[in-house]
């Protein structure tokens, strides 16, 4: 576990960057999120979906429109402020602007008793509402005078915003990534998924090659995927050979591991690997405890190969969905450690073939540099591990399985196989053969 | 566990006037016994086949007529009469009318030294011969004195009867229920067979509508079986898509569950998922320990879906096949408890459905009236049970299938489904489809 | 586990003759070896193959002629001499004839530090060299004199020898069993396997009647495999419905299998059914630790259905590949243990059949003297064994699964088996059926 911590400061960097803009489903802080994303990635694409839209089976929400929100006692002391704190406010609140007793405000505050220094976040996208959000503590201490409750808002019919690249690759064939950028002010359950996916989409951008073509999408959780399904969903049913959600994913505290629904796509089996490949000690959870963009992805008749590499998964962690959720509990070392293992992830794909022997019986290593000339009691672990791809490369195992079958790293089968592809005793397919 | 005990009451009075009927293979008693029934399901048919008929690989036995049996000493006395347990006589005894020493009439004799106290139940059909059954305590004390055995019994051409009642449903399909009469007196391993499918027949019979037909046969065991099989293989083949032998279901100790051959069958999926739906203790054994008439109907070539519920297995509680297998053995509550098992069972078959999203993605729960409209951290079990069933609704899943895959009721995902197929986002179907 | 020693030491008296053979890849040695096998087995074929000849992916080495080999001090003392032990030359040795110091000499010398007592087996049959083996203890007390190294061999082209017996059986179909005769003056690892498999020839010859056509094949180990498998390859992966690697099955201590690659074969299932009816010991390998010829017969594309049962495997045992294989390692009891495991597995390979009833429901047992006329509580082993035949003879499976699956002896079911199919209640076939 050894991972290299330097990319890690870089996208904390983003991370701080990006903390305070006032994010939600719609909006003026989805466009500005992706504007700077579109300084780091240029061939960043950013689109848009006229509100009242028809997607699958939703309908595309009016634009919210956010200008300032707090609650004034009559002294004039402001008790929240979403200019201190975006998650003061109730997101996709309806506007007021009125005086209110103590009793009367009741219903619109939302605070967290089990964590009662916390600002809970609290949304509200379907249903007509506002509401401020505030730490219990504050809200027990709340004086019996008037406050005058200030939410400036719009909600009218607009646009819904998300973004999109395509780096192109040898085979039409698609690895895709996808996280959300919906959240207001909260690190490790929004913004880790948007800097790991940046840092990675920067890094396959730069490859000299790449076998797959790959496909990074930023969108707003659910109606964002929803929206983008029903752009591509034919394209991507077809062309997408792994996918990956990118949330929950800047802690240091633990791996988690999200699989698809069915389990046992090649992303499933390629993220596992890595996992175990790096002796991490991962959760893995049952799909019945998803709860991000998979729900979409994995859904019935969709049945993408989507699945999640996190660390500390959403709803599993006591600042999930407070303001607590910071740019402390996130920290570069944590986003470095799973830019890392998806960083093999993506190898591990792009390196995946079906391997059969085209030699009937073993092939004489000796005569192909793959065999010591001397029988001796000494154990050769790379001669073991020669002898066991060339006894198993039988075209229905891919790089994945032969690796896990007879437990040699995926990079020394690679070598061993190219080895043996050059000295005609093997071929390697996209698919099973033989 | 807190079973509606009130059926149970009638079910035991129903055994208690069953109890006497001298029961056999043939004869009067199964007539009696089916008369009874008639009474209670005045649709019942009584069939008869002849003596000799072929039926499968079988001959149809003879006809058994029983008068009286006993056995007297020389000054009068009887030591054993079958007008006082119908045990006492050896089941399709040839008649016998003589004296005998007490040396001579040691191999006529039955006795269970490991049961003193108990008579045992011991059948010859199908070769002939003559015997006493009796506790062996009074076998040891019989005095060294002339004996006269009397059996008053006729083995003739006649008749084999056995009964059907066939309930109309929407369906062609039919869920079956087979039980044995022709044990005399013996109450958990005989009578419960019968009146538990009485109660189910009746309860069926009331039911405002059925979506399967259903099937009630009562036979003599294993010959009965065969004569049922041989003149309605190919419809019963082709047409039921569940079946129960009811047997053994009548005391409170335990709860049994034999499997169908291969299992995995509806039947088999059906009870095992009610059983531990209720939480019951329930012992699976293989089907190498079958006994009852499931050795018919699961038989290579029948091959038909059929298992048994039961309380405490037939050979596995010491009072089996004894005297002491009474209507104090069998109860109300145990009677019970195996008939609401079975109506739940009965329940979930005729719910059970293949479920599939005709949405794709997730549907907009809220605009269906299945969504809270305001996102918190409140855990709400019936939406993650709503959205668990959008999320595996993909058509190879029926109601027992989704409802082990997500653990929620079978109830609750009846109720959500039919919402969801109201609101054009799920349609239902007899088979996997999609 | 009482097994019949006696013909375990007729078996050891063959070991001991051709313990001192100088055996190698080529040559004399081997010749030599099948000689003597063919006065036990008149009708063993010697076959040869030329220097140079391609063989699958290899080519045939030259062959090696030997003299004599001989390490002599200045003092004219030996120290070590292949007359003496044959393990003291390295296999393959090109000649030499020259006086070295003790430190030339260094390179040439092979010794097993772990096994100071001990002279290690080392071969080099693909690159030409010249070698020692010698204790360590020996080694290390050699005095720093001048040495006399004599080793006179000779390497030119030649023959490959091999040896085969075909014994015909009613069917076509071929139970093949495949031994190596490459290995000097060792007993376990070499000789074992050529006497075990000149026993079962010898018996398989003397049955009255063969299902199946039987091969013994006795090749050198890999090259010889290679070489049988060029010449008979698409006759063997028709014909050979299971095959067996004799190798390391002469000692007493352990009991130890090798799968086929993918396992579930014939083979596979056939000896771990009579290892287990047997109530052996078995330590069950991976295929990952083989390493006798199934690495021919088991490679992708070859795919036959070998595997070996064995006592202490090659690479298991300290004596392993060392003079310590010795005639004492292996011995009469050890021997004659796996003739007669392999006696039963061979035993039930030609009485496996798949049994199908043709009666629908149970046949009529009494009818065909299979049943008891009275019906006691008395537990009728014999009778439950012959219920669950026919309640499993759905024509799905062959004789072991059927005894796999009721836990009763093949034996036994091969004769409840034989009266059924007399009394029509019963076929048997080759493969699967209904």
């Amino acid at each position: 576990m050894p991972f290299d911590n330097t990319p890690g400061e870089e996208m904390h960097s983003w991370m701080r960057d990006l903390f305070p803009i006032m994010r939600s489903l719609t909006g003026e802080g989805v466009r500005q999120t992706v504007a700077y994303l579109q300084e780091l990635m240029p061939d960043l694409q950013l689109r848009q979906v006229a509100s009242g839209s028809s997607v699958l089976d939703w309908t595309v929400p009016d634009e919210w429109t956010f200008r300032e929100a707090y609650l004034e006692t009559e002294d004039g002391q402001r008790i929240v402020d979403a200019a201190v704190n975006r998650l003061h406010v109730l997101g996709y609140s309806e506007p007021v602007d009125a005086w209110f007793s103590r009793n009367e405000l009741e219903p619109y505050l939302h605070s967290l008793p089990a964590m009662p220094d916390a600002i809970p976040y609290v949304t509200s996208y379907y249903k007509r509402r506002w509401g401020f959000c505030l730490p219990d503590t504050v809200r027990r201490a709340l004086p019996d005078t008037r406050y005058h409750a200030r939410i400036d808002t719009e909600l009218k019919p607009g646009v819904l915003n998300y973004a999109d690249l395509v780096i192109p690759g040898d085979s039409d064939r698609e690895i895709m990534i996808s996280t959300y950028i919906c959240h207001p002010q909260m690190a490790n359950n929004e913004l880790s998924g948007p800097v790991v996916a940046t840092a990675l989409a920067r890094w396959v951008a730069s490859l000299p090659n790449r076998r797959h073509t790959f496909r990074f999408v930023f969108v707003p959780e659910t109606i964002g995927a929803i929206t983008y399904l029903s752009r591509h969903i034919d394209h991507l049913k077809e062309k997408v050979v792994a996918g990956f959600v990118m949330t929950c994913c800047g802690d240091e505290r633990s791996w988690s591991f999200m699989p698809s629904r069915k389990g046992g796509t090649l992303a499933d089996r390629a993220a596992l690997h890595v996992l175990n490949a790096h002796g991490l000690d991962v959760k893995t959870y049952s799909f019945l405890e998803r709860g991000s963009d998979e729900r979409q992805y994995c859904a019935p008749g969709v049945d993408m190969p989507f699945v999640s590499v996190m660390r500390s998964k959403y709803g599993e962690y006591p600042e999930y969905h407070t303001s607590a959720d910071d740019l402390e509990l996130a920290t570069p070392a944590g986003l470095a450690g799973t830019f890392a293992v998806m960083q093999d992830v993506i190898r591990l794909i792009e390196a995946n073939r079906y391997y059969r022997m085209t030699t009937l019986g073993e092939p004489q290593l000796g005569k192909r540099g793959l065999y010591r000339s001397l029988s001796t009691l000494d154990v050769d672990t790379s001669l073991r591990h020669t002898l066991n791809i060339v006894a198993y490369a039988d075209g229905s195992l891919d790089l994945i399985d032969l690796s896990d079958k007879i437990g040699a790293p995926a990079t020394l089968i690679t070598e061993v196989a190219a080895r043996l592809i050059e000295t005609d005793a093997m071929v390697a397919s996209d698919g099973p053969s033989g």
